[in-house]
């Protein structure tokens, strides 16, 4: 495997005491390139007599190449490292979301009218006219992002606590791409089996559901989230959407089909091997099915699933896909899965694919190794067959990121005051964001627009809406 | 009854075309003067040929008055009405509050540093020492305002969706007086009976409480809030409180005592009678008596608690007032209850109270009538022998308000960490209220402070906290 690169994710403010003579800022920004620092701003915060003291803001990859840095500076002659400090946990430090009025409540008459007595008339009003909580409160523009923590990152099961940066994380990606005000929910659903857990996070769900106008889940492991998203979808009245699931699969499915037209295969000739059967898999799978792919072959930790294999350790959900999926009944392993296969799609584990095995596939393969940060397989260790290769990355071409689909998604849903996601709304959802990267501009390296590309979010929000209109008519 | 003032809770915005000729605007302000409205501002809006546009903004009592001032317009010769807004409609139209990153997410590096790949570095640091995510995540700062709708200001059972603006205009005061992140969870807890709607409700608070720093109950009918009140306090980690029960409570006495100073009486030779044994009596009734009142009758519907009355058709909570108060087992109703009484506490429903009945209290007599917006009876109702009157009304004197309170009392609670809510943090808080007005500025007419007194928040914090520190040593 390839060394990961320093990342802004773990930044470190260096603060030095340099010694005002020429030379020492040189022999203090050369160590920290030498031990493979990439160096940011370096602020000067004051002089002190023949003492300058300077911030310097420093990438790396890791923690113990932060500790290596710090040590290569404290080695250089005339500098003194004063103090370290963490920029990503400073930015953490009381969270990243806040909830502020929308307007002050300064005088009596702002108290009047946000609150008591004037409230009473509004609150008549819904009571009078449910339908009226939609304009007079925060429910349209307000989505829940529900977990358990059993599926963090690539950190498992963390529990809620644990999970609550993430969410927060991602109530800010909602705001900054989509314009929705989305709030962490994180539950601790008490241990159990993973039928209870589901229950528990259904009753929450199904509870809190009549002050939101949607509910993203997140994070929650696989088979729970199927149950918890099954149920909620069929009970409440307001969309139910994991991410995990389908933004996954909105975004993979836009950069398959740009993929295609890069490779000159259409997506109903090609054959998908897709390695790890959680939520992202299923999805996917789901999804390339509903758009025509020519067929997929699913493989678990177990191998390759078929309608041949038993039942034995697979969930209904593992079942449908088996019942959908193989259609040549292939067994074995990812071996035979990859063998001859157009398209690899990994959602699975870090490290997990060889050079020699993709080497197997078709001419013009396509890789989409997902799992991160670390792929199954890093780009640079590809086999000349394939000819497209797509990760969960920044530092890559081609990355597969979720930001690129749910604020959008979401803003559609809550616009059109949709009560459910259709299949349909996945497939313009991919199809508005494979759409953002015009044919001439498409190449290998050029599938999917980048996440802070502003055209993107608009785009699926109005496929969606498009899409929900239809619904109703 | 005396009639209700206008408010700026019922405010409209008349939007009218007035001839350029001397003496219209004069004519419309008359009109409306006559009509009862009271005129705010009065904007231009255009000029067009010889017609002025302007809005005028006119606080009225309620609907049919707003209707009746609209005509007064309509008749004005020059004037024609172009449009009528409800601005408290206006003002609650998408909601009062939002979420917000509380810095941009504008360029990759932000997102390594809010999101992934950074944010696994803090999920993993808590998932290790859970401690940290008070301070790592908006735990630390944030306050669930949960309910189910069940009393709702005086509209009783409206449900959860009609509470929302209630509860952010609650998110509000929060922000604005103790700068505490509170969001409204409103729960339909889908029926049955009393029991099995408290355990719905202490199903969400307990799974929801990992990411909360402490949980507001608000607007929960008796008996369901003293249960789930009780069960959650028991099970959680954080702090709960019933806003409707200890908010109210807490201001309460505050105001007793001051009273108490205006009247001259010590609080242990008081008896006071009670009307009404919901949530804010009960809990009204216990501060008093850990705070050293003489004596309490209690009064519901069914007339004087005593414990010899029949355990029948009474709650576990009514039986414990029963047991604590009346020590001279005085039986009968609420003109019993008055007869010679230092204090009438009315937390019961408008206009129930005639000054004939108040007529036959103590000398230097206290009443609280806080029926909300209609007390009990009008303070220019009291007989001569009645002192000090407070109500929850704006428009008079002695305003008994929780805003004084749950600010300071929830900033207090989460600057120190506190797992619970005492009775001396109540008491250290109802102190810390009536402190605000200094022994020379207590009067007959201010015996609490303003809701837009500054001074009131921190120094209920710092009661609070105060006792906090105590129980930790």
């Amino acid at each position: 495997m390839a060394q990961v690169a320093p990342s802004a994710g773990y930044t470190l403010s260096i603060r030095v005491n340099v010694r005002n003579t020429p030379g020492r800022l040189g022999a203090l920004t050369t160590a920290i390139g030498r031990a493979g620092g990439d160096i940011g701003a370096v602020d000067l915060v004051e002089h002190r007599g023949d003492v300058v003291v300077r911030d310097v803001s420093v990438k790396c990859r890791d923690e113990r190449h932060g500790q290596e840095i710090v040590e290569a500076v404290r080695a250089v002659e005339g500098v003194e490292v004063r103090g370290v400090t963490d920029r990503t946990f400073e930015m953490h430090r009381g969270g990243k979301i806040a909830v502020v009025p929308k307007f002050p409540v300064k005088t009596r008459d702002d108290l009047s009218m946000a609150y008591t007595p004037g409230v009473a008339r509004v609150s008549s009003a819904i009571a009078s006219d449910p339908s009226r909580v939609w304009d007079l409160t925060i429910k349209g523009n307000s989505v829940a992002v529900l977990t358990d923590g059993s599926a963090v990152l690539g950190l498992g099961n963390i529990g809620p606590e644990a999970a609550m940066p993430v969410m927060e994380g991602k109530a800010m990606l909602f705001k900054e791409f989509g314009g929705v005000d989305a709030y962490p929910i994180c539950v601790r659903t008490g241990g159990g089996d993973w039928h209870e857990r589901a229950e528990r996070i259904v009753e929450v769900g199904r509870a809190i559901a009549p002050g939101f106008g949607g509910i993203n889940l997140e994070d929650v492991a696989a088979p729970v989230c199927f149950e918890v998203e099954g149920r909620l979808a069929g009970e409440l009245d307001i969309p139910v959407f994991h991410d995990d699931q389908h933004g996954t699969a909105i975004v993979v499915l836009a950069a398959l089909m740009n993929a295609c037209t890069v490779v000159g295969k259409p997506l109903g000739s090609m054959r998908a091997a897709v390695m790890g059967v959680g939520a992202a898999g299923v999805a996917c799978i789901k999804l390339a099915l509903q758009m025509g792919i020519g067929d997929v072959v699913a493989v678990d930790r177990r191998g390759i699933l078929s309608s041949m294999r038993t039942a034995e350790g697979t969930n209904p959900w593992k079942r449908w896909v088996a019942r959908h999926t193989n259609r040549d009944r292939v067994g074995g392993g990812i071996d035979e899965a990859l063998k001859g296969a157009d398209v690899f799609i990994g959602v699975s584990g870090p490290g997990l694919i060889r050079t020699d095995q993709l080497a197997t596939m078709a001419d013009d393969a396509i890789v989409f190794a997902l799992s991160n940060p670390t792929p199954e397989i890093m780009p640079e260790e590809v086999p000349p067959n394939v000819r497209v290769v797509a990760t969960g990355r920044s530092d890559y071409p081609n990355q597969i990121n979720n930001v690129l689909a749910f604020p959008g998604v979401f803003r559609g849903l809550l616009d059109s005051r949709a009560r459910g996601v259709t299949e349909e709304m996945k497939v313009g959802a991919a199809q508005a964001i494979a759409g953002v990267v015009a044919e001439s501009e498409l190449s290998e390296e050029y599938i999917v627009p980048s996440v802070f590309d502003r055209r993107v979010a608009p785009l699926v929000a109005a496929a969606v809406q498009s899409e929900a209109g239809q619904q109703t008519v």
